[in-house]
């Protein structure tokens, strides 16, 4: 946003000093001029989300692969647009729904994959904080300001940061997709221009019914994400607060508790684990196995480095514009107050 | 249901001979001839729901008291009735919304009350089992066979059976009436003829925004009815699977966790705890705590005995019958699709 | 303790004017006389340590059954004595060492026994209060009181009020008997006269190593017990605060929860469970578990009545009386500083 | 250990070729040569234990910081010469407890120094893992070959590598020094040379009494460090599998629940904390704050750069010395059956 804090920032993280720039315009153009072996890889875009758009496009149209935080666009317009660039282009394109990259999320996948719950029935999924229960955004906090601004965070507060993750998460886990929802959004403070508290009800392909809250004035939450998957079969259960565990409950009533680094997981959850069981992982973890799925990705393309297993284990740009979808198609929904269902 | 069994069943509690009765009819006529002091003093309905109604208007008519179980009725118009049957006969007719016995449920009640969340800005209640997973009712299994019949259950299954205990949690701890509602109810093992699977987006009285969550085929859940409730300045939850600890949530993110029988307690807990902290009770123990206190009020209507306190804190044919009409709401909402907003 | 106020006592129980006694030797003299069928079936001895013995004896020698509280008495030599008075006299004789009525301790015990965690090789027992983290006993507290007082509770107050608890859970779950013993005991309140916090480390038959912990200066424990057995093959766990789970670990490192009513128990444990899963039960239950299979025990032996399963599951005269021994060794122990090896 | 796996892995990693030594003495030399701003800033050693005091001499010795793994050495007398080496040579020396990098851990220190739980009275420390509970080492596992082998590991298993951890945790929280302690040391897989479980009575000063259990074979437990602190005011419980929570007891019972992000923690919690409240941190973050604060301190010394708070909150050679002297001297104990009580 402004070309003297860049060329600070830039300095402090010990950038060369003709490749700190004014803009986001000129950092595609001159980077772009390099040679192959000289210019930046790829970009990873973490502005607010009405820019993701734009800055995307430019680096896209310079001929580099783009990491993109959520939501990827503010329309799904835009979102189309981006996934038609971004597949004319053959470039990669990854969107940052990090909490799929936890390794017993992963394990999650795995396990309905295989059927361990049967058909599923039954979604639930919540993401609940209590962080803008208050008129933050009017008090100059930085991250409240332009999350709850409409020209800078899109159409919506509550389902566009944290709703689009619990969707999909929900996707990720079961493979589902969403054929129909009924929406309902609120905003609980006063003065607030986006929502802050939503509930959606959803129909999956093939029927499954599924409930997917989020709200940003559940005073005192921190950061609940919890899923819960019930099928013919059995129910599985991950919560973000015990995130290195897995819950599967048998129809019997007994539960199977898996933890991270536990024999008999996955391939899938062995190749996202870095620790020995016990030995707890993070937030941040989970976000380095998408960055290094998009690295390794990268880089095998690049220089024909052979492939690592589950590299392309990583959201990509249609996750994104589904994403996008699921925010635009549930202000439609909450706003006539029907049943919106051609597809998401 | 068979005067037969009856019969048997009556010799085995050890009942007097003459007062094993061939129908509910047959005893509420002959027990109204006895001496005041030798009669009935309360007649209990744990019949299935159909069967609540009549059992309940003969007792009325014949000048009982009545505890019965929920829902009260399989129709509102039913349910009007009883509370005006009530209402003119002052008799005593309480509901047997079991978990509102609980004494941490009771304590929530307070908390909330004495303002410790702030003002009540969004609820969120979720009471999923899974024992109707699969078509159990064809089974023959008892308990599945009436709850899945529209003839003996009324118009509802998960709602009626366990949504209910939900609604009325609600407004037991919270204070609220619902004056709005969304319900989508679906059935989701074939063959069933009632929904086993329910969502119910609420609005109450001052804006408050809820969610409440009724299903049946939570495959590998056993019981689980948790509490959410959010405020200006706080949450509360509480659930069942630790039905002796109370989570309140500060804005800054800490918790504290009351346990029963701990210090600080609001009186009102303490009158429903039998044990020191530490010494976990349970579901009977719930259910004592309501039948005790209607025991107490009648006795104390009765032969004037002292009041003891918190002795009316029980659920009323006035609670039982709100929650007939939410039930009766639901499904009409749930048919037409749409908005049901004339107060519940 | 005072005729007065047992006549006092007598009546509110609504006893019959001339049943209340002036004291236990009258009880015991007046109530055998009475026929067979008048007479008290058997006798609760619910009073401070050091009347155990004295009213346990009076009673079988008056011919009747006993249940006593724990520890069963002050002296090891009390102790075998009413052992002796028990199988001389033929009489039932069981002490309640409650925490054995619960239904997944006895899941517990089924599964150790039927090879779930291999053979056993280490236990860990713990059991913390803080309840007595003040000089209570000084401020009239009456529980704290006798407790605390070397002519009412005997030699040891956190061993024998608490940590004849844990031994016997150890017992009772692992079938395994201590053999050896160095024990630590503590005064950390000071003018306390008996120890309130201890530590012994225990051999048990065939090499098996334990800990066994009980301190009631634990300031804000309310009753946590809880008890981990580790074997060639896994694990179990059980912990008083989840009474109604145990939790099975497997050498890999992935649990099974259990809970009480799920399908798959054993049927020791189904037979003390009287809801369905997800209901939880409580410490009342667990007492009513050892009263109910004493009650019949003594009912199938007076009248003929056919004996019904896991009816002798409930803690003897014998596991009383291993219970003295084991306090007046560790007490030996942790006087001399020295290991005690005879046989517990 | 072997100079072409030493040379073939520092290529992998980039280093320069010159600068891949056959031995740790020539890397010492010759970094030594270098100048200032060329040559290695600390070296890290994450040897087995045997190599620690050689490899940390020689380094000391060359002029360099160190950073080691626990336990120091093998021997107390090595331990005792490296802090006569760093002290006489300035240098800086720290020691890889990185539990005490956990912002709880150091919340819980905070509290506790702040008198939150009064006079500090009794501790109780658990490290258990089941890891070990097969002859891992003669199966060619390298991690459980060095540890079990007592001329690599030295002359303990289960308190060396797991138990030192234990104790220097009571240390850091608590600020007290054991002065008196019982040990018992047992191996529990046959063929093992090292003892595999372990309990240790410990007395501190002033007069409080702990407990510290390790274990390498408590099957089914994956990484289980726990830590409860009772003191005359309350009590304060940590554990390593919720590792980013620290629970307050009050006397009364009701307890408060801490995350690390929430308001209302120390400075010192909140400078080891990356990330708001709800998005959890791990073990890595944990080893993370160790050599970050060691770094920082590294740097302020050698050209100037401004101390940051708490940078020298890391454990130190005298820290690592006294776990190593702990160890000795529970393995006298345990060998003598006695108590041991010199001042630890």
């Amino acid at each position: 946003a402004s070309p003297d804090k860049s060329r600070t920032t830039g300095i402090e993280l010990g950038l060369a000093d003709g490749r700190v720039y004014a803009s986001y315009e000129d950092m595609a153009r001159e980077e772009a001029k390099l040679p192959a072996d000289e210019r930046i890889e790829v970009v990873s875009i973490v502005t607010p989300n009405h820019l993701h758009f734009p800055v995307a496009k430019v680096f896209l149209d310079a001929g580099f692969d783009v990491i993109c935080d959520k939501p990827l666009t503010t329309t799904a317009t835009d979102a189309d647009e981006l996934v038609r660039l971004t597949q004319e282009s053959g470039r990669i394109f990854a969107v940052t729904y990090n909490y799929t990259g936890y390794p017993m999320v992963k394990e999650a996948r795995e396990r309905i994959m295989s059927g361990a719950v049967g058909t599923v029935r039954k979604v639930v999924v919540e993401y609940s904080q209590g962080w803008l229960s208050t008129l933050l955004e009017a008090e100059g906090q930085k991250q409240a300001e332009w999350r709850a601004d409409p020209a800078r965070a899109g159409q919506s507060s509550a389902l566009g940061d944290i709703g689009s993750h619990a969707a999909n998460l929900v996707e990720y886990v079961t493979g589902l997709r969403a054929v129909e929802m009924f929406a309902d959004m609120g905003t609980l403070v006063e003065g607030r221009k986006l929502e802050d508290d939503a509930v959606v009800i959803l129909r999956f392909q093939g029927g499954a019914r599924g409930v997917l809250l989020a709200s940003q004035v559940s005073t005192g939450e921190r950061n609940q994400l919890r899923l819960s998957v019930y099928g013919t079969e059995g129910g599985i259960e991950w919560s973000h607060e015990a995130a290195n565990s897995l819950r599967l409950k048998s129809a019997g009533g007994a539960e199977t508790v898996l933890h991270s680094g536990v024999e008999g997981l996955s391939e899938r959850a062995e190749a996202h684990t870095r620790l020995p069981a016990g030995h707890p992982e993070g937030f941040i973890e989970s976000f380095a196995n998408v960055y290094r799925n998009v690295a390794r990705t990268i880089r095998t393309r690049a220089d024909g480095t052979e492939a690592v297993p589950f590299m392309e284990d990583y959201p990509t740009v249609e996750d994104g514009a589904r994403g996008v979808h699921f925010i635009e198609q549930a202000v439609e929904s909450a706003r006539e107050g029907r049943w919106i269902g051609d597809g998401i």
